[in-house]
């Protein structure tokens, strides 16, 4: 299971309580940040997330509502004596900025950064349990989604029949890889037999700040759970438009589109303080929509 | 009357709910900003103190949480429509890292800001109402302190007797700033006699993060606000000296050394979640003294 906790689900001006963009998608041992606007550090104490389980950043794009809080959280993360090292995906002027942020305090980090530039679509990391692959998105300036994909869960052992069979457990690591079990007098054992299924992996998308493009529905074609920005309320298209961003019913329709299992939407405008109208403009496009709340869990 | 708020009173990560040093100090027309820790701009909000009113800003050194919000500020002011000129006086290192930060947004702010790197130990803003004065504190890195100094009130007319000596308007500037009166029968009427004196003007001390050094003292004579840091409690007057940093009873020292009318402790160590402590050893030392709490103005 990815559990996606939102710290941050606000435009550029903090408004109403609401902070700027930030995510952290969680499986049972790490936990992905996605973009870090100001206040994140406060955000991710606030909601009891442990930094120590952040080894990978992601930052979508230079706008400051999506970055301000990475130098924060980088510092404190030094001053709590953190020695594990930090992966940072970002765009490539990102570096500079934290190097000379740096070097102003005479700040010696006692961890490694392994900064890597975000530029071509493709997968920008492989773990154990978790790819992630970036893809365009289309703002003022570049901006990258992410797409995290869970590997294949492992088969779980049924320990009644693999030891009715009398399998090893030397072999248990195959079997939950999928192999079948050949006995010692040579009869196969269907894997299904002395394993059960798990849960499928699960995919999650997020499309930060971003145009209606109908393109990011091909990007992110049957994801479980789809994130797309939603700035304004539908009537204002022409000025979400002229600021490279989404609408209600556009991020609706993107869902659609894409065959997602669900939509989430934010990045919601200081424009607004009530948010009712965001969800119930964006349901008559795609029923399985939820706002983005700050604090809240989403299952995936 | 000068009034000092505060909008974060928190040493380097933030904590218990205190942000990361920032104050504000108002004139009736003006708000002058004094470091501005992550997240200032929305401290600025939770206490209704207006930003248009912020014309210059004023950063003691460049340790992170003492400026990370900076960016952010500025990026808002920019967003909302400022066009008033901002004055910005800090450490050389700020001015690349702002530009760096705006370039990557592509942002070009609707203002103008004007830079002035601190160096040498001198007046850095003439203004009509204030001055201020940067002088060399004691850190790690290169860190300054800044004395405010109200200036003269003028004289406030006394209506009923310009009326009875016949004082023409066109005079009244010249009785303000103290000169005497002369009939047109050639009889000098004192200034005292048509003028009434208004309050004396007050004088602010900001003293950011320093180890304990005595020349500060010197520095602060007799002001009516002394700001001194106080990192930590009296028991830890060694981490204090290794951190550049000070104690509670070592800020009470340097106001009672000063001559200050009054001391506001502040930059608590995140260490520390009662603060009863800081106040009741500080004020063995040194009696009028607070804490610096924040959304709280303290009057000058």
């Amino acid at each position: 299971m990815l559990v996606l906790t939102i710290l941050g689900n606000n435009s550029a001006i903090p408004a109403y309580g609401r902070n700027p963009t930030s995510q952290v998608l969680q499986t049972q041992e790490e936990a992905y940040l996605i973009d870090c606007g100001e206040g994140t550090q406060s955000q991710l104490s606030a909601y009891k997330i442990k930094r120590g389980k952040i080894n990978h950043i992601f930052i979508s794009h230079m706008h400051g509502d999506h970055y301000f809080g990475l130098i924060g959280l980088i510092s404190s993360m030094g001053l709590m004596g953190r020695t594990a090292d930090l992966f940072l995906h970002a765009p490539a002027d990102l570096e500079e900025i934290i190097r000379l942020q740096l070097k102003a305090a005479n700040n010696t980090l006692p961890f490694t950064i392994h900064f890597f530039a975000l530029g071509d679509e493709c997968t920008i990391y492989e773990g154990k349990k978790i790819s992630v692959e970036c893809f365009k998105v289309n703002h003022r300036i570049d901006c990258w989604g992410f797409l995290f994909r869970q590997k294949k869960n492992p088969r779980s052992i049924n320990p009644e029949r693999v030891k009715s069979y009398e399998v090893p457990s030397s072999y248990f690591g195959h079997l939950q890889q999928g192999a079948d079990y050949i006995t010692k007098k040579g009869t196969i054992i269907a894997n299904e037999e002395l394993t059960d299924a798990t849960a499928p992996p699960k995919s999650y998308a997020y499309c930060a700040d971003t145009i209606y493009d109908e393109r990011i529905a091909e990007k992110v074609k049957s994801v479980d759970l789809l994130y797309h920005e939603a700035t304004y309320l539908k009537d204002l298209h022409q000025r979400a438009a002229e600021r490279f961003h989404s609408t209600t019913v556009q991020a609706g329709a993107i869902a659609e589109k894409a065959g997602a299992k669900k939509l989430l939407i934010g990045h919601f405008s200081s424009k607004y303080e009530e948010l009712d109208t965001f969800l119930s403009e964006t349901v008559e496009v795609f029923s399985n929509t939820e706002l983005a709340l700050q604090g809240v869990c989403y299952k995936i």
